[in-house]
């Protein structure tokens, strides 16, 4: 057989500190390489067809100079492809615990193919051989029954302390991490306030059964948390102002789930000044990594919310591209929050 | 026996937003008042002289209109005396639990003398006759043996986690809280990082046996938290500026202990910018007000620390006012830093 295309996105500039990344400059969607699929070297490992990408608000993290400050995820080496969470095909294999035809969750580079020398090579707290008996789509394999499913899951049950009858306020209520917090919360008998960016975003979010749902662009966050009497958990994907709204708004001995702060990725970020709320209401903030949790909740996680999400009880909404072309406006989307779901893109469908 | 002065120290009016209390337009010594000690009725409780007054820091926070937002402590009422943590005679008794001679800790109004008309009225978690066996002076009971000292203890206790070898950063060092801290920190085998805001605090915080103490007006926390490589561990007293620094400096899953923020009571607060690091750091940060402590730590605390103080195991620094026309300024110099180790007020030493 006659080598294939092997097309790749590369991280080709660092974007300036404050600055969204940009397609064509910052990645680079790159289609000169080619693989023999019958003859490339597995070395005792196995050859991996892509299928659909993560894409997570956590990479412009890693689009940073390889001297800047420590990090939990390592960055990105310029030059060399993109990396994240993945569903990919094993179309060949040489190694005795993969088979072709399995369909890996993994941690891959952003390429068509990809050969894995050794399983060794690809992290033991992420690899998978997804089962997928619940009849579920692969590009759930990498949201809500993937990393973004595990971030809510794991950190709802580490850190919340969930009692019946509180409030619990969910940002980023539309994405992937925090519909699935929404949902939790209300299996466990909470009232949730939920916000999102757009309208849209909101009448998904209430179809999820959140109680209050507000778009934070047309009503204020503070006012919103004011008038629903306060909050004992808050679900923090954004931080900034949203953070101050929300300490005002906590009540004695809240817990503050610190996951992400989108506010502060691409713009000069803004430091909350009535951080004073933490002492005199006996605040618990606690920020996390999802994949530390891992081994405590994984087999937990595997085992309820895939046939959740089978059976509809857990919901959750996609927005996919096509193709690896689309990989930098992908990127782009979710530091912008113009995404609509979680991001993925899929590679092929030709499975 | 005739009528005697019972001095007082009455809130007066609320200070301005971000400023410092006046003495004399805040705070106001009023001596206008007078008492018979053998005839003032007793209503079945007890009369008790006051013999000193701790002033802490804590204290500007209920100097504020009652309107204004919850706070672990109620406001001052205008126009009655500022009260805190005292110890005090028993001149006379009525109540069966409590003898006149026996010296008491409790939270009293700023008044020579106070009429508890029964026990029922004064707080039973703060309220304790002390045996004072190990021949500690009294002012020490509202100090290192007191609110301060337990703060540092059931704080250190309940949140600290920690683990020898480690390193924590103490600030206001020299203060009763942070100098107790200092010490319990070093008895557990820790790494000791202090700072305080004179060369003379300097010298006493290194008495208690820091390891690396300086004096913050002089070195940047900043750098000095670098050179000496992190910490896990972080007091905060004073919260801001500082409080970014030790964000800056921490190490993986260290634990931030929010005892104070001297930085924001009297002046516009400053928010730190990175509390991304709160997410990839995987911190820990718990607020506390040592009230709610008392109950899981305050016997074993009784028990400790004044042997620990009388056998000089224990050192603390104390800086006494005389008189209760010395409250006014003694309350300003704890906001301002310019006060010498523990704050107190000797109301009298005929006792």
């Amino acid at each position: 057989m006659a080598p294939i295309r092997n097309a790749r996105v590369l991280f080709n500039s660092i974007p300036a500190p404050n600055t969204y990344p940009e397609p064509g400059k910052t990645t680079v969607y790159d289609d000169s390489r080619t693989i023999d699929l019958e003859t490339v070297p597995l070395d005792g490992g196995f050859l991996v067809k892509t299928l659909v990408f993560s894409i997570d608000p956590y990479m412009r993290g890693r689009m940073r100079e390889p001297s800047a400050q420590d990090s939990y995820s390592p960055p990105f080496t310029l030059g060399e492809p993109l990396a994240n969470f993945a569903v990919g095909l094993v179309v060949r294999s040489e190694h005795s615990a993969v088979k072709m035809g399995d369909h890996i969750y993994g941690f891959l580079p952003f390429q068509e193919y990809t050969v894995v020398p050794d399983p060794a090579h690809i992290r033991p707290d992420i690899f998978r051989i997804l089962e997928a008996k619940e009849g579920v789509p692969w590009s759930a394999y990498v949201g809500v029954c993937g990393m973004a499913g595990s971030t809510a899951h794991h950190g709802w049950h580490e850190y919340a302390h969930a009692k019946p009858g509180e409030t619990v306020f969910v940002t980023s209520a539309a994405g992937p991490v925090g519909g699935t917090v929404v949902q939790l919360a209300k299996a466990d008998g909470l009232k949730v306030i939920a916000s999102a960016g757009s309208d849209e975003k909101v009448s998904f979010v209430e179809s999820l059964g959140a109680d209050v749902v507000f778009n934070y662009k047309k009503e204020d966050t503070r006012t919103v948390l004011q008038r629903e009497g306060g909050i004992d958990i808050y679900w923090d994907n954004v931080g900034g102002h949203i953070l101050e709204a929300a300490l005002d708004a906590a009540h004695n001995k809240a817990r503050f789930i610190e996951c992400g702060m989108i506010s502060a990725y691409n713009g000069e970020p803004y430091g909350p000044k009535n951080l004073t709320h933490i002492i005199s209401k006996e605040l618990k903030i606690n920020g996390f990594v999802v994949r530390n949790l891992y081994p405590k909740y994984r087999d937990q996680f595997y085992k309820e919310i895939p046939p959740m999400v089978a059976s509809g009880q857990v919901k959750y909404m996609e927005d996919r591209s096509y193709g690896l072309e689309s990989v930098g406006e992908a990127i782009v989307s979710v530091q912008k929050g113009t995404n609509k779901g979680k991001k993925v893109v899929i590679v092929t469908e030709n499975k």
